[in-house]
């Protein structure tokens, strides 16, 4: 049985974007902070926990900004599984190097298929309006947070309007970063 | 030369208090779930945490709504140090079994008289608005949250409006908490 994790960046201050999101900044104002610590030389701990993520991910449900986002990013889909895109629209899969996107209209629908895909392994979720839907709709089993310690002062906060019940399961921590597993209290 | 020391319980979604607060409500709505971690059957690791920052501390100081708030429930200074009390109202000292409460007016003159009291110990700032305002006055050289697995949905922010750079220094988790020291990049 696959476990449903939800994999963020998040600033102190509890925002996974900054504010203003715009089409030429994705991530708000000042929320790339939020991913230097992965690509502004990572410390060997931040690489080998990246890897390990990688190696543990059996598919991936991406939310529809994300995707649209992260693409030209990724360059592929963004880990080495078949990746289900929520949106609302019909279009055909979209095959990469290392996997397919596969277009579904709605959050639960998505993450059955990617369960479905994953076998054992784990079902990735990657955006934040996906995971406030995914939270809201109990389909989270745990949630990841990389705790970025910046403040961002606004933008899309995570939880707000949601009433989650968490347990620390796990606690990674770098120079740059501090990553919090925890589980999801039902 | 004392280190200042922010030490808060925080949500993860950024609060250090509840929405609402009143007078017999005083950490607001489901605030008091930010300090549950020390008092329902704490772990063994919180207990030694506890117990090492007490030992560390060399003064104290209070905002005045948490001394208002803090008083009764201490039933003496909260940590067995010279515990200076911000406020603009001239008070005389009030001595307690573990130490003596001294009322000062503004944030920089308690901080300043605490640091002559501690010597080479650690000065310790309690209180939302304390923390906000040595925040942005620069006077804060560690930030210690206990990182608490729950969201309230509003209430005071720490971070809010402030743009605070830090370093994770030290990571503790238990079972019910993380804890997480930085130090404040200037």
């Amino acid at each position: 049985m696959s476990t449903v994790l939800l994999l963020v960046s998040m600033s102190l201050d509890g925002y996974v974007a900054g504010p203003n999101v715009a089409a030429d900044e994705p991530m708000g104002e000042g929320g790339e902070r939020l991913h230097e610590w992965m690509f502004a030389d990572p410390s060997p701990t931040d690489v080998e926990l990246m890897a390990r993520t990688r190696a543990a991910t059996g598919a991936v449900v991406i939310g529809r900004r994300t995707f649209d986002v992260g693409l030209r990013h990724w360059g592929d889909v963004p880990y080495p599984a078949p990746s289900f895109v929520v949106t609302h629209e019909q279009r055909p899969e979209l095959a990469q190097e290392s996997g397919t996107f596969t277009f579904v209209d709605g959050v639960p629908s998505a993450i059955d298929q990617a369960r479905a895909a994953a076998g054992d392994r784990t079902v990735v979720l990657m955006g934040a309006d996906l995971a406030r839907q995914a939270l809201r709709a109990g389909l989270v089993d745990e949630v990841f947070i990389n705790l970025v310690p910046v403040t961002l002062g606004g933008g899309a906060s995570l939880f707000a309007g949601l009433d989650v019940h968490l347990a620390p399961a796990e606690v990674i921590s770098s120079p740059a970063v501090t990553h919090l597993r925890y589980r999801v209290v039902r």
